[in-house]
């Protein structure tokens, strides 16, 4: 038999670093967040690869979706339970080339690979957060990230990328800081959470509090085995069914048993229930249910217009920043028309904006798996950037 | 305070009856199940509309979806505690014309509202069935209305109709018993399962037993408040958002919050969240979990092909009948290819069989809401085939 699975699958302090590196902000005094909460020791967890350049001028920031986190490439190893999440598009001589760009990736605010997030120890009770974590933002995440970018001695950012939530911190980082920010590329991701969006999110977080295992959020002292791994698993199920695709589903699985099915049984199984178990169960063991959750609040709460008086004028802060928006027409989570919208309202507002469509199958999750497309894109897009207009 | 609810919405022996009418048939032996099961003092609830002719031609089987019933039509009421579920196409003088047809609607075998499913009295212990109840198939579901025919005196029915699940049991009708048949309409549902409509339906059992008050589905004798009603609720909501699409939530919800949101909070909802509790409670007041479960198995084993050769010669069954398939360009649960995909087959199987689409942005429930395009396709199809070719 396996050991029991630990409460939680968040990094914590004292296992294996693997190659993050830490920053420690707001010691001094804490910072309000947008929702009106405020944190106070706030550690940052990110790697880099590449050499930035002497005038800093190189640096590009990748920023992770959801479940993500500051191992956007690299294999696999002690601290690192996976290989890199974008491995086919940063790296030497890939899209995201790692012998001319210094890459940064930071493990987003509210996240559970080092960066303080709801399994961190609250500094004031020496606990872990808990239920009591406040809300975070997509903003929030994108302030915190500014100051590592002091830290690094970055003024501004060749170019800002990420796909899903990491398109969104792209987008909020050119309108939050359009000085630092040289050019932009959000994909598969829109200007704000629609309905469809948030109501997704919320069914996800509603099938995480369903195990009465997530105890309200409070259940990092429950003993190994008792953490909320069911509801977390089924969550990322809804989740990951959205991610892909019908096509790709039938293609893959069809109808196509698991189990025996001589006679028919409730809990017998197509291929594609075992293939979700199969997912759900990975996620259990690398994340942190709260930190799900948090992470998708802040999704729902995207809208780049909130407190800026709408879109337009948001986006207006962007200026001639070049930007390219990337769409997978197979999208159903974040359509493709989404990011034909992005383009749309940005060249109005005289943003050099163009639109490219990954042309794959596999919906919202081609930007991680339909690498070579997207690194192509990037590539050309960086290149002729370089080159200026 | 309100009262609790009672541990399941199953409609038991002792409530009012309402319009329902009943038949139990297998009293003497046992019916065999498909998958491998078998039930005895097997009940049939239903309803009927309008008068039988004398030749008994001029009937119209109507068959309801997942969580419908036989109140096809007609007012909330005793024992009936919502109106019609196609309140707009069945009545006098709607698309099926109950001042011309004589029109039965059968609660299915699995359901709740009155006929034999998991919530029902196992005649071997006296007590409900629970997790006991045998899986059963769409088929089994049509073998039982057969019975109900025979009972009315219908040897062949003048059309098989209903939408998503309702569609499942035209088809099955017509392939089972082809003689029975004159005329058939699926709507907004295909020739079998596909891997993404399992997945959906297996996410949404698997919420079901995340709720410790699911009991593995022997809850029946809890107290009142005390049933699943968190799970299913949850499943439910998960399936309302494939059942709508996202324009409709757009347009109708946005970004609009329900609660307060001058500071920011995890369980703070926007306006959809709310949209999507008040269907997830309304189903949990009139729906037993465990049916939800069943039928939720049977639709993910629906497949004409199974066991008779493929599709191609399942559907060569269904011979010369007129067949109008019917979907919905905006429906991402049951997409309109598949509806398109049965005409193709059936035409090359020689069935005169054509295609008419919704124009509807309601997503599958548009064969629920726009009722007055499906009335229109149903009463100019059947004014065709009572012409004959």
């Amino acid at each position: 038999m396996r050991d029991p699975l630990p409460v939680t699958g968040a990094w914590r302090p004292g296992d294996p670093p693997g190659r993050r590196q830490f920053l420690t902000i707001a010691t001094q005094r804490p910072i309000a967040l947008e929702g009106g909460g405020q944190l106070r020791d706030v550690t940052i967890a990110y790697e880099t690869w590449g050499d930035l350049d002497a005038d800093a001028g190189n640096a590009i920031l990748v920023c992770h979706a959801w479940t993500g986190d500051s191992h956007a490439t690299g294999q696999s190893g002690r601290g690192h339970p996976t290989s890199g999440w974008w491995e086919g598009v940063v790296g030497p001589g890939r899209g995201i080339d790692t012998e001319h760009f210094f890459v940064v990736c930071a493990n987003v605010l509210g996240g559970c690979q080092g960066s303080t997030g709801p399994s961190s120890l609250d500094p004031a009770t020496g606990r872990p957060y808990g239920s009591r974590f406040p809300v975070v933002t997509v903003r929030d995440m994108v302030r915190v990230q500014a100051a590592l970018a002091d830290h690094l001695g970055i003024r501004s950012w060749f170019s800002v990328t990420g796909g899903s939530m990491g398109g969104m911190q792209a987008l909020e980082w050119a309108i939050t800081y359009p000085g630092r920010v040289r050019s932009l590329v959000p994909i598969a991701s829109g200007l704000a959470h629609s309905a469809q969006q948030i109501a997704w999110g919320a069914i996800g977080r509603r099938a995480v509090t369903l195990d009465p295992k997530w105890r309200g959020g409070d259940y990092y002292d429950a003993e190994p085995g008792e953490g909320p791994h069911a509801g977390l698993a089924v969550a990322r199920q809804i989740a990951q069914i959205t991610f892909r695709s019908d096509g790709v589903f039938t293609d893959r699985f069809g109808r196509q048993m698991a189990d025996r099915d001589d006679t028919f049984e409730l809990w017998q199984r197509f291929e594609v229930e075992r293939y979700l178990e199969y997912h759900g169960e990975k996620l259990v063991r690398r994340f942190d249910a709260n930190s799900y959750l948090w992470i998708s609040k802040a999704m729902d709460l995207h809208d780049v217009g909130r407190g800026r008086g709408g879109p337009e004028r948001a986006v207006a802060r962007i200026g001639a920043v070049p930007t390219l928006v990337v769409g997978i027409w197979s999208d159903v989570l974040y359509p493709a028309y989404q990011q034909r919208h992005i383009v749309d309202l940005l060249s109005t507002q005289g943003t050099p904006a163009e639109y490219v469509e990954i042309d794959s199958p596999d919906g919202h999750d081609a930007f991680l798996i339909d690498t070579e497309q997207v690194g192509a894109a990037l590539a050309t897009f960086f290149e002729r950037v370089e080159k200026g207009p």
